[in-house]
C-alpha cells in the first residue's frame, strides 16, 4: 500500500455523492462541479463516490472511471476521497481499486459481493485475496439490504487485525450490531467507524462512532456537519434540535416515493430543485414526475428555511 | 430483431453452463472444450452460459467475452445459444447483449438488475428501455434469492405481450407461481416456459412447461434429457425411476458444502472428477478442499453407476 | 399410545375445515353440520380441524374444544379426524390432545410452537417431551411461513425414527424440500407424506406423496378427490384437466382480497355463496365486504359450472 | 376504562420481569418474590408481565393469571404493573385482560397477534374491537421479529388518536423506526414511548424516548435505572460508561447460547448464579447445560465487579 495521510480514524461527514447525469451514459458535468463545491462548502470532510446514493452500481464502468477522474482533480486535495469497488466481479473490483489510485483518492471502499451469497469464511478469504493487490486503505462497506450477505461480527473483528482495512461504514441501521462494533472498535484507535443511515448520526457519534455517510448531505451538508460537531462536543440540546430537522429531511424527501428507490430519487430531485445538477436517473430507476417533483420542491424549500432559522441553512453569512 | 431459428417454444434441456477456468482470470480453454462436447454429446438442445452455475456475474467481462466467443464457434449452430447480459448496469448489459449477437447467440437472458431494488413498474419500464435496443429474442431470468426482485406476475403478464421477449426460465423454486406462470402461457403458445432447479423437472414438464435449464446437466446431460423425454410423452413409471435419481445427484453433489455456493461447487467438482475441466473457482468462491472432494469423487462414481442402470449414464454404448 | 385404527399411510384428501362461526365466541352450528356433511359427500379420507384455514389458533379453548366434540360426534367413526394442538404452550397443547383423544379423534397435528424460535434440537427436544404424553399418534404440521421455524430435513428425519410419529403435512410450498422428505419417507412406507397447497397436490402425489389437505375441498371437494385419484392411477390427461381446475380456483378464489388472509376469507365467504355456512371470521380478519364478496360469488358460480362439466362438481347425478 | 394513576408518560425502567418456574407448570413462588424484590430494589418504575423475556406466551393460561395474581398482591402499588394480554385468540386476549384489571394491573399490553399475518388495516380493526372491552389503558407491543407484523407507522399514528391507547414497546431494533414514531409522539406529550433492546437504551432516552423495558435489569437493575438517569440529565460521559457495561452484559450474557432463545436463557441462568430464582425454562426452550452455565457464572461475577465499581452493582452500600 501506498503512503496516504488518511486521518485515523477519518471523522466528520463524508457524503455518498449523488452521480449527476444528463443521459443514460453522460454526466452532467457542470452540476457534478457545482454539487461537488457545495458539499465542500458545507465542511464536509470527505466524499463517497460511487456508492448507493451514487448510483455506483447502475452505471458503466467508462462513466464510473470519468466521474472518479473528474472529482479528483476538481477536489485536489481539499478533501478526502473515497470510492467505492463494490463489484461482483473480483477483477473488475480490482481494475476500479486501479484507477482510483491512479486519480489520487485516498481510499477504497468494498461491500461484500453482492450476487453470489457468500459465506463468512468465503468472505474472509475475498478480502484476503483483495488487499495485497491494493494501493489504497479498504474500508468495509456493510449493507446487507442490498448486498444479502453481512459483514458480520466474526469478519469485522478479523477484519481489524487486517493492515490494508481501516474502517467500516455501517448501512445495516442495526444499533445494536453497530454498538458491538464500535466495543470492538475501542480497542482499535485508528479504526474509522463511519454509520450510514443519517436518522441514526446523532446518537451513534454521541456513543463513539466517527461520522457519518450521509446521503442527505449531498441536500443541506451544514445541516449534518453541525449535528456531528454537537454530537461530538457533546452539547445534547443542540443534538435535538437538528437530529430533528434530519428527522424532517428524512420524512418529507425520502417518502414522496413508492420503491426501495424514494430515497435516492428524493434526493436527486432535491438537488435539481435547489439548481444544483440535473435529476435525470440510471435504470433501473428514473426522475420522479410532476405530482412527486412538487411535493419535494415544496419540502426544500421548506426545509432549506427551518435549516437557515438554526443557521445550518444554505443561506451565507 | 434480426431474424431468428430459435424454437418456438424452445423445449428439452438447455443446461447452464459451467465456466471452466484454469486461474482468476484465464478459461481453461481444454476444459471448455471438453464440457461443450459432453453435454451436446447428451442430447441437451442448448446452453445457457454466464448464468449463476456459469458463476457469469464473478468473471470479468473480458473474460465473459472470450467464453461466449469460444463457446459459440464451438458449438456452430448444433444447439441453441442463450447469454445472460444480467447486469447491475444498464450499458453493460446492452454491450453484452451486442458481443453476443455479434458471436451468433440465438437469444439474450436477463435477469432483475440485482443491487438497486426496483418496484415491479420500474422493472417494467427497465425492460420497456432495453428491448428496442437487442438484436435478439429476450428470455427473462427469474431468480429471486440472488436477485433479491421477482419477475412478479403482474410483469410476466405484461412481458408476454412485448414482441421481443420470447420466455422465461423460472428459479424461484416456487412451483405455485410456476404453476401461475404456466397458466398464463397456456394464452401463448409460442412462450417458452423453462424450469431452473432440476429437482421440480419432472413435475414442470408433466404441467405443461418446456424444458430445463438443469445445473446437473453439467455433469449427467442424459439423465435430465431422458427425464424431460419421459415427462413429456409422458411415461409416470420412467418418470418415477428418473427423478429418484435426479434427488440422488441433488442429495449426493449439491449437500456437501456449508454455503449456498454448495450447489456450483459440487458440480464444479464433480466435473473435475469425471475428468472434463478444471474446478477453478472465481471470488467469492474457491473450489472444495480435500475432505469435500473426497465426498464428490465418490458420489459421482456410485451415481455414474446408478446412471449407467438405468440407462441413462455417460457410457457410451 | 392407544390402538388407533389409522391407515399407514394416510391417503387421499383430508381438507383442513373452516370453523364456522355466527360470531366472534359462537359456532354456527347448522353451518357446521352441513359442511362436514358436504365433504363427506365429496369423498374425502378424513378432516383436518383447527388448522389455519380452521382459524384454529383465532378461536377460543372453548370454542376449539366444543368444534371437535361436535364434528367428533357428527363424523362419528365415517372418516378419519385428525386435530391440531399447534400452540405457543407446551401445556395447552396437552390440554387439547387429551380432549381430542377423548372425543376419539384418530391423530392429532403440530406444528412448531410459533412465537419463541427454537432451534432445531429444541425442537426435536419438544417433540420427544410431548410424545410419552399423547395418548393418539402424531402427525408434523410443517407451516414455516406462519411459524417462523421449520421441521427441518435434519428433524423429520428423526422424527421419523420415533414410534409416535406417524407423518407430515408439509405446506412450505417448497417442492425441493417435499421431494427430499418423499426421499426420506420411501425407506419407511407406513409413515404419511401430504401435501398442502392445494396447487400443488398433483404433481406431489405423482411423484409419490400420499394425499392433500386441501383448503378448497371445502368447497369442492370431489375436485380434489378426483385429481388426487388421477395421480394416483396416474392419468396424466386427466390430471392436467382437474389441475387446471384448481389452478381456476386458486387465481379466482384465493386472489381476491389483499392480505395474506385472502385465501381463507375467499374459502369462508365460497360456502356462504354455496350455502352453506356463516362467513363470520374470527379477529384479526373479518368477513369479505361487498365488493369482494360480489367477485367470490360470481367466481364460485363460474367455478361450479366448469367442474360440473368435468364431472367434478357439487351437483349429484 | 376504569380510572388510572398511571404517569402519562410512564418513564424508567420496566423491567420485562423473567417468570421462575420450578416446573413445567409450576411457579418457583419463592423466586419470583425474591426477583421481584431485587427489582424494585433497584429502583426500577413498573414491572412488565408474561412478554418474551417472562416467556408468557410458552405458559398454561392458569400459570399466567397465578404470576400475574401473585406479583400484583406482592408489589401492592409500590411500581406500576403492565401485563401482557397478546395472544392469537381475541377472547383469551380479554380473558387475560379481565384478570389483569381484577388483579389490580395499571395496563395491558398487546403485539399483534401473532400467528395470522393481519394487514395494518385490519390490525387497526383489531385493536377498534379490543379497545372497548378494556378496563384498562393499552400498550402497544412491537416486536416484529416474533409476531411476524408490524406496528407500521400509520397505524402507530392512528393509535395515538385513540383515547384508550397510551404508549408503545418498540422492540424492533430499528432506530430509525424509533425516531420516527419519537417525532410523531412530540405532539401527543402524555403518550409513552419504551424502548425494547437495552442495547439502544441510552440513545433511546437521549433523543426523547421515556425509558426502557430490558430484559438485563432483571439481573442488575440499578445498571439500567442509571443509564436511563444519566441519558435523562443528560450527562454524557456518565451515559458512555453506564453503556459500555450494558454492552458488556449484552456481549457476556447474552451470545452464550446458540438459538434465538439464548438472551432469555442467560438471564434466567444469571439470575440462578445470582441465587435469586430457579432457571427451569418452559418449552420449547431448555436451561443451559453445565457448559454455557460456567461461562455465565463467570460473566456475572466478573459483571457484578465492574458494576461495583461504578456504583451500580447489586452490593448495597
Amino acid at each position: 500500500m501506498s503512503e496516504t495521510t488518511l486521518p485515523a480514524p477519518l471523522t466528520g461527514i463524508i457524503p455518498p455523492l449523488v452521480s449527476p447525469l444528463s443521459d443514460r451514459d453522460t454526466l452532467d458535468v457542470g452540476g457534478l462541479e457545482r454539487l461537488v463545491e457545495h458539499v465542500i462548502a458545507g465542511g464536509v470532510t470527505g466524499l463517497f463516490l460511487l456508492g448507493t446514493t451514487g448510483e455506483g452500481p447502475s452505471l458503466s464502468y467508462r462513466l464510473r472511471r470519468e466521474l472518479v477522474d473528474r472529482v479528483s482533480r476538481q477536489v485536489n486535495g481539499r478533501v478526502r476521497l473515497l470510492v467505492s469497488i463494490s463489484d461482483t466481479a473480483f477483477v473488475e473490483s480490482l481494475n476500479m481499486a486501479r484507477h482510483a489510485a491512479d486519480c489520487g483518492a485516498d481510499a477504497v471502499v468494498a461491500a461484500p459481493p453482492y450476487y453470489m451469497p457468500e459465506g463468512q469464511p468465503e468472505l474472509q478469504d475475498y478480502l484476503g485475496h483483495l488487499l495485497p493487490k491494493l494501493r489504497l486503505p479498504l474500508f468495509l462497506y456493510n449493507m446487507p439490504s442490498l448486498t444479502k450477505v453481512s459483514y458480520e461480527l466474526e469478519t469485522v473483528r478479523w477484519a481489524m487485525g487486517q493492515p490494508g482495512i481501516v474502517g467500516m461504514k455501517d448501512s445495516s441501521g442495526n444499533m445494536t450490531y453497530f454498538n458491538r462494533v464500535r466495543e470492538a472498535v475501542s480497542a482499535r484507535p485508528a479504526w474509522t467507524l463511519l454509520m450510514g443511515p443519517e436518522e441514526l448520526l446523532a446518537e451513534s457519534v454521541l456513543l463513539g462512532g466517527h461520522g457519518g455517510v450521509c446521503g442527505g448531505a449531498n441536500l443541506f451538508p451544514r445541516l449534518y456537519v453541525e449535528l456531528y460537531a454537537a454530537a461530538n462536543r457533546p452539547d445534547v440540546h443542540r443534538i435535538r434540535k437538528l437530529h430533528a430537522l434530519v428527522m424532517r429531511v428524512s420524512g418529507l424527501i425520502y417518502q414522496v416515493g413508492r420503491h426501495a428507490s424514494a430515497v435516492i430519487k428524493g434526493i436527486k430531485c432535491g438537488l435539481n430543485c435547489l439548481g444544483i445538477c440535473d435529476d435525470f436517473m440510471a435504470e433501473p430507476f428514473h426522475r420522479f414526475r410532476e405530482r412527486e417533483r412538487a411535493l419535494i420542491a415544496s419540502a426544500v424549500s421548506k426545509l432549506a428555511e427551518e435549516l437557515d432559522e438554526q443557521g445550518v441553512g444554505t443561506r451565507r453569512s
